[in-house]
């Protein structure tokens, strides 16, 4: 029994885990715990992750001749040729760690490193709402909007492993400032917190009510997880605000179908969490700013996968073509 | 001396071609007319190009076991896997035309057909201001804004041969109605008509005089060319002109230079013709719009192949990868 299996790292901000999966993607093991970046250096984390491989390894009995390798999924800007990971946003004290060698040093076996939104990208398509799918552009939709393409069957990492920003498309000449330092960028008028400030600007208005109500009552801990919650109860005035947004999105959305003509749009986090209350303005507005021609041939589709994904995109990196 | 010339098929709106060419691009025959798509039809054109095709064969004295193959390039909407032509704008009374069958039967060679912008992004990635770069974004910049995308060294197509449309993203919500019947798209910002109607939007302020004279002194008959002549002889008004519409062009790259990281950027026609009128403010406004960490691995230049760009792009063709 050679190379049946495949462990998979997810560092992420919050949290880390660990995997031992077969290659048709089941999760054998798992273990996962805080990450704690602020508390400890990136050497004290991946010293616990080596410790934690080691651990799926034995519980799953498996010899370092079996596994095919280790994925890991991090948070960009990283390298993927040399696997060096350099300072993300969501792991202060980060800074060009060079994580493939040493997680290579300490188990001696072949190790992939790569952006989360890549990999989930590749685990969308292999496993969940882009399979049978050759080109497919999957959108994060939370914090950030981050992006993954499958083009002509492989993934796309453009030059300096940049590609796939589609967060940082300018929307609106003069918008609203974007947490990346540009104006009008898409993540700026659609992501998790774009939406809630949206929310939180119009209160003036009055008919904020029900989104302030699940938010306690402060307007300063209005999220997107409120205005999702007031409009699935059917509140208009929150209803209206996915629909702004979804708009900004279906036109980002409409600019992709132009340029890379994909057969799948997969989008995720608030995409699945609110459903057709922001899938139908994306919808819209992606026909209203596309060509029909190629919109015809392209599905917008919530991501699939749900909490798998992140193990699942760890693993989806070994599994591509080399 | 087997499999050693390509032949080249460049059917235009106004004129069209047929080449004889070595593999390494070098031109050994060419013959050329006027294509008359409104005087003839489709059936008619082609069986003249089959008889040029002859000729330019017997004037190099080739054998059908000697050529490779017969590239196309045309006009799209167009079918890469069936060689059907669907009624280019540019060829009044072409409605799926079937070019691959029509010439594969008449000469018994492998034939590939495929659309003039793609086509002309893999000749000046092979043989033009391309070379050596795995990832190239080619637009063309004239009466319309098309575009061809090489990524990971390979020509990326789309799902149903529509990838590239990058005039087409939108620029400016509501901005001026794009001949594709969308509005503010990059197209209707910085194409040359969208050049030629800035100039004469603006006439009413009386700083066009040079322009106008330039077009006869007839405001209907200025065009991009009289805005860039006017633009080299230092004309204050037609380099703000071009300044405008690089801009845009800018912002346009830039977006594409966060969704696909390329290492090249080549632009066509007018980048061509006005130089660093156009491509300053080009320049500008990209590292504007676009991430620095994006922008610094990627040069945008000029095309380098001029009037020899038609005839390589349909010999291109056959010297692609399977």
């Amino acid at each position: 029994m050679r190379e049946q299996v495949i462990l998979g790292v997810d560092i992420g901000g919050t949290k880390s885990a660990v995997v031992l999966a077969r290659t048709d993607g089941e999760i054998l093991h798992r273990l996962s715990e805080p990450t704690r970046p602020e508390a400890r250096g990136p050497e004290a984390v991946l010293e616990r992750l080596i410790a934690m491989l080691r651990e799926v390894m034995a519980a799953g009995g498996v010899m370092a001749e079996e596994v095919r390798g280790i994925g890991v999924s991090c948070g960009g800007p990283l390298d993927t040729k040399t696997g060096v990971v350099y300072a993300p946003p969501n792991l202060p004290g980060w800074d060009a760690v060079p994580v493939r060698q040493i997680l290579q040093d300490a188990l001696g076996l072949p190790v992939v490193v790569e952006n989360d939104a890549n990999a989930t990208a590749l685990a969308e398509w292999r496993f969940g709402a882009g399979q049978g799918a050759r080109n497919v552009v999957f959108l994060t939709m939370g914090t950030g909007i981050g992006g993954g393409l499958i083009l002509d069957g492989r993934l796309y990492r453009g030059t300096n492993d940049l590609a796939g920003e589609v967060g940082h498309q300018t929307i609106l000449m003069n918008g609203p400032l974007c947490g990346c330092g540009k104006r009008g960028c898409l993540e700026a008028l659609a992501s998790g917190p774009a939406i809630a400030r949206l929310a939180r600007e119009s209160m003036m208005y009055g008919r904020h009510k029900r989104v302030l109500a699940l938010a306690g009552g402060k307007p300063q801990n209005i999220t997107a997880a409120h205005v999702v919650a007031a409009a699935k109860e059917g509140d208009a005035y929150a209803r209206q605000i996915l629909e702004e947004a979804g708009t900004y999105m279906g036109l980002g959305i409409a600019n992709l179908v132009q340029i890379l003509n994909p057969e799948r749009v997969i989008i995720g986090t608030i995409a699945v969490h609110a459903g057709d209350l922001i899938l139908a303005p994306i919808r819209k507005a992606c026909a209203e700013y596309a060509w029909e021609r190629s919109r015809a041939v392209c599905q917008i589709v919530p991501a699939a996968l749900g909490d798998r994904a992140q193990d699942l995109a760890a693993v989806a990196l070994l599994l591509q073509e080399p």
